[in-house]
């Protein structure tokens, strides 16, 4: 299995998107008055390769904060390899994946992931950004969306916003709850590299756009709110709420699940999931309260495929 | 589908289960000074039946507890229904089920099931008990087991303590920590009832004796460690163990996993949870320390089947 001819430029790709996305947020970090920095844990994947986990806790901004490098080769198992587009068993996966709990209630967690994936003779990209938030504001949503609608709206023929951002709101849905994880995004899955170099570029170009447009997509809403005075109550509220991520990422979320499978690196799928979470038993808020209003966004249904 | 001869009596006995268990469980609250109660949520099931759910929050021995009895019946998934015992599609499911999760880290958590289900002209039941201890405690795993062995003696010929005991151990595995969820206990499934009434007779006497000896495994054991003082150290280290708890149900449990995929009562089914959990990032305690302790006895490799 030749290596597709964009891969190097992608590993490297995916490298400096770890960097510098760690940086800008130690930098907020910094800003907030905390000196602490993203670890760095190299890791091997007995089947073929390895990663880079880089992990912070019990910082200022961040609770926890993990963004996960992984570069692996090896065999598929039949059955999974079936599901996929391309031919035979040998692959070959490289990606950045990253999940954001912050300390304050008022800013939202945010997950993005972007990744690169070969098998036999096809390759092709994958990936995405979601915001959860546990207090509902239509200018974070709106401009969230507005960032990722316009890296979109640079590679026509490569990147649809509207159908990616259908995609995002009917993947991270809880049928058991009925709800949303949070207010969207985009996601897609499957944009696979043509054979012509011109189409190849085109969508690379796409991926590395939308993987430095992160920082910018979630920054503002960070500032925006992490000033704002929380009380305990607004806290058991996001912990509550981190249980829905919990039952999302352990019920639903297809690179955990696949993950966890097929003896991945569990310390580095699971630095997904949130440092403090809790479940009560029917706890419903108060009618007209902003956790209210949060739920009814939630709870709007998504568009059937 | 005519109803096995056995129903009325099962469906009696998973009540007078539920009933004595929390009444015993109230008498611990209220000689640890709480008048906390167990609530009753009565709930109808859309495809057919319903259930009583009573749990009980933040009171003084238990955190959060839960027992539900639910009595259901309609038609089975067909690719579900492959997976059982009988014939059709037809089903008809009684149980009682709880898990107790202790505010004192000393305490360990506890579950238990017992089931009886139909499916066309075949009957059966299945259950079983295991404790999670935070800290081990030799003494509390064997005197647990000890009761169910005691009991799986009463009824040569209907238990097997030996295997049911190696089952337990095999089902309630974490393969991606390579750990077991607690110390064990007893499993058993499909004990069919055969078509001779006598033998119906042992099997319902087993099932119903089991049940009966619930109290009697736990309530020493929390007798035992309940007063004994926790540091804030410990209870993170709960905290962080109830995290393997979430993964095992919402990954492994079937139980769990059938009733979220089947439209279930969520809330009942979610009630085994833990209320406060924590994940951290590579966390392993001291060597030496009584937490490195339990971690040894949970990572001994469990017999293959």
């Amino acid at each position: 299995m030749p290596a597709h001819p964009l891969r190097p430029r992608v590993v490297a790709l995916m490298q400096q998107l770890q960097e510098s996305i760690c940086s800008e947020l130690e930098a907020i970090e910094a800003a907030c008055g905390s000196s602490l920095r993203f670890g760095r844990d190299r890791w091997e994947r007995p089947g073929g390769g390895g990663g880079l986990t880089r992990v912070i806790a019990d910082a200022a901004f961040l609770e926890r904060g993990g963004v996960n490098v992984s570069e692996v080769h090896g065999e598929l198992d039949p059955a999974f390899a079936d599901k996929l587009p391309g031919d035979g068993t040998r692959f070959f996966a490289t990606g950045v994946s990253l999940v954001l709990h912050p300390q304050n209630p008022h800013v939202p967690t945010v997950h993005a992931n972007f990744r690169h994936i070969q098998r036999g003779n096809t390759a092709w990209f994958g990936g995405g950004a979601d915001l959860t938030p546990y207090y509902y504001h239509q200018q974070d949503r709106d401009e969230f969306h507005a960032v990722w609608k316009t890296v979109c709206d640079r590679h026509p023929g490569v990147a649809d916003y509207t159908r990616f951002a259908a995609h995002c709101d009917r993947y991270f849905y809880l049928p058991h709850r009925q709800e949303r994880r949070g207010v969207g995004g985009i996601f897609f899955d499957n944009v696979v590299v043509g054979g012509d170099d011109a189409h190849a570029e085109q969508v690379f170009a796409f991926v590395r756009d939308a993987g430095e447009a992160f920082v910018s997509s979630y920054l503002p809403i960070v500032k925006r709110h992490i000033d704002t005075p929380h009380t305990p109550e607004q806290r058991a509220w996001q912990e509550l709420r981190r249980g829905r991520y919990v039952e999302f990422n352990l019920l639903h979320d297809r690179g955990t699940v696949f993950g966890l499978r097929t003896n991945g690196r569990t310390e580095s799928i699971l630095m997904s999931l949130p440092p403090r979470v809790r479940w009560a038993y029917c706890a419903e808020p108060v009618e007209g309260s902003p956790e209210a209003e949060l739920l009814t966004i939630l709870r709007t249904p998504v568009a059937p495929e």
